[in-house]
């Protein structure tokens, strides 16, 4: 399993300042925390970037290139931003994060991806944004959005999936996560080819709940989402558990020698 | 999920030397402290017992029953120490571990559970208590536990099947394990109907390594099998760790307002 770092946002409050100040140590800091504690990506998430979202996303970029080969996950739902984090990180492997069945990503987001030959996540949404209820729906926006992305010319391989996590406290939470858990089994054979699927830990607990339930709950839904096969945890590299489950999840199922 | 602790066994030294010397101090802790640590069941493992197994066996099971309510599985070979565990324990729910295809089980161990009316864990082993290798095997065994097991005129509802987890130092251990994800997920449809299952997790990690990466494999497998259909879980109560993992997998699997 890849870990994918999700540190680096802006609902952090330092990150958040450093942003807005243009201040490189945090960000920098942060980056090397993350590579330091095993991340093997790194998820950009600035937030939607209102206010010079160029100037912004170009800051961050150059900041964490500077101090990592990692490859980064560029994370907003801002175009331009998107844009000017690909123009920046030339030397890095960038992952575009993401796009989905909603109109302006498809026409706005989805296209860089093309442009820039690069990877790009697809977020398992209706067009307006909703997690889909039924099986049915699922299976529906899985095929949609794959038929949107080959419209790119990209290889299957670039492709990653997000199922969404829904939060536990959402009255539909439980029961669209083990739905999400056979989702994540079915996905291969529905479009036909391997897709990588990364689904994002921190959503899982979102809301008011102690500390210890939280990370509870992360390392023990990570190895059933591992087991139905999820290739990128996208978690919090803080939470030393969890990130020792990833690569626990890593050495029950990928390895045939544990010594 | 059910939590059986598997702490009552002979393996551990004061236990040994408290069957040794029927001394119920040590056996009557235990059981206590198995009951207040979470456990739903008690596994009583005494070894095979081949020094007074009936007299051993009694002193066991009305140990235990005098200070716990709990369902006890009675966890030997040896079927005279079985037949007196089952005499001592009628206060108690007991549940017999238990059969395989091995001749001597069939014969000797099998009849008990028809006799007594209990529940019997069926381990899915070759005739010559090996772990089966190839998928087809494993099917293959598994069908001819049920057919043995259908011979006693029990209910479909009181075979509990373990599909033996493989110690991860075993060469095959790794991928023995894997697909017993997936045989947990197939039993069902094999057998028609939603058979109950049983894994030990301290096998996974029989042998040498750190205590730190044993309760890591532990907390990272047990949720996969849960995710794949588990329904009882053996295991050491006295790992902090597993048993909240255990009860947390209980919450995301079977629950669906979580609090």
């Amino acid at each position: 399993m890849i870990i994918a770092a999700d540190n680096l946002r802006v609902t952090q409050p330092t990150i958040a300042k450093a942003i807005e100040q243009l201040d490189p140590a945090p960000i920098a800091a942060m980056a090397r925390r993350c590579a330091e504690a095993g991340a093997d990506w790194i998820d950009i998430n600035p937030g939607p970037l209102n206010r010079d979202p160029v100037g912004r996303m170009t800051f961050l970029v150059e900041t964490v290139c500077a101090v990592t080969t990692l490859p980064l996950m560029l994370d907003t739902v801002n175009p331009a931003a998107m844009a000017a984090g690909l123009a920046a990180g030339r030397s890095n492997r960038v992952i575009l994060n993401g796009f989905s069945l909603e109109p302006a990503k498809l026409a706005q987001i989805l296209p860089l991806a093309g442009q820039y030959g690069c990877d790009i996540v697809g977020y398992l949404l209706t067009p307006d944004s909703q997690v889909p209820v039924s099986e049915e729906e699922c299976i529906a926006v899985a095929l949609d959005l794959y038929s949107a992305f080959q419209a790119t010319g990209l290889s299957d391989a670039q492709l990653i999936i997000d199922p969404v996590v829904a939060p536990l406290i959402w009255a539909d939470g439980p029961r669209h996560n083990r739905h999400l858990l056979t989702l994540l089994r079915t996905l291969p054979d529905l479009l036909g080819f391997p897709v990588r699927t990364i689904a994002g830990l921190s959503n899982l607990t979102a809301g008011r709940m102690p500390g210890k339930i939280k990370q509870a709950m992360q390392r023990t839904f990570l190895p059933m989402l591992a087991a139905a096969g999820l290739n990128i945890g996208l978690l919090d590299i803080d939470h030393p558990d969890t990130v020792l489950t990833a690569r626990t999840c890593t050495q029950l199922l990928e390895n045939d020698i544990i010594a």
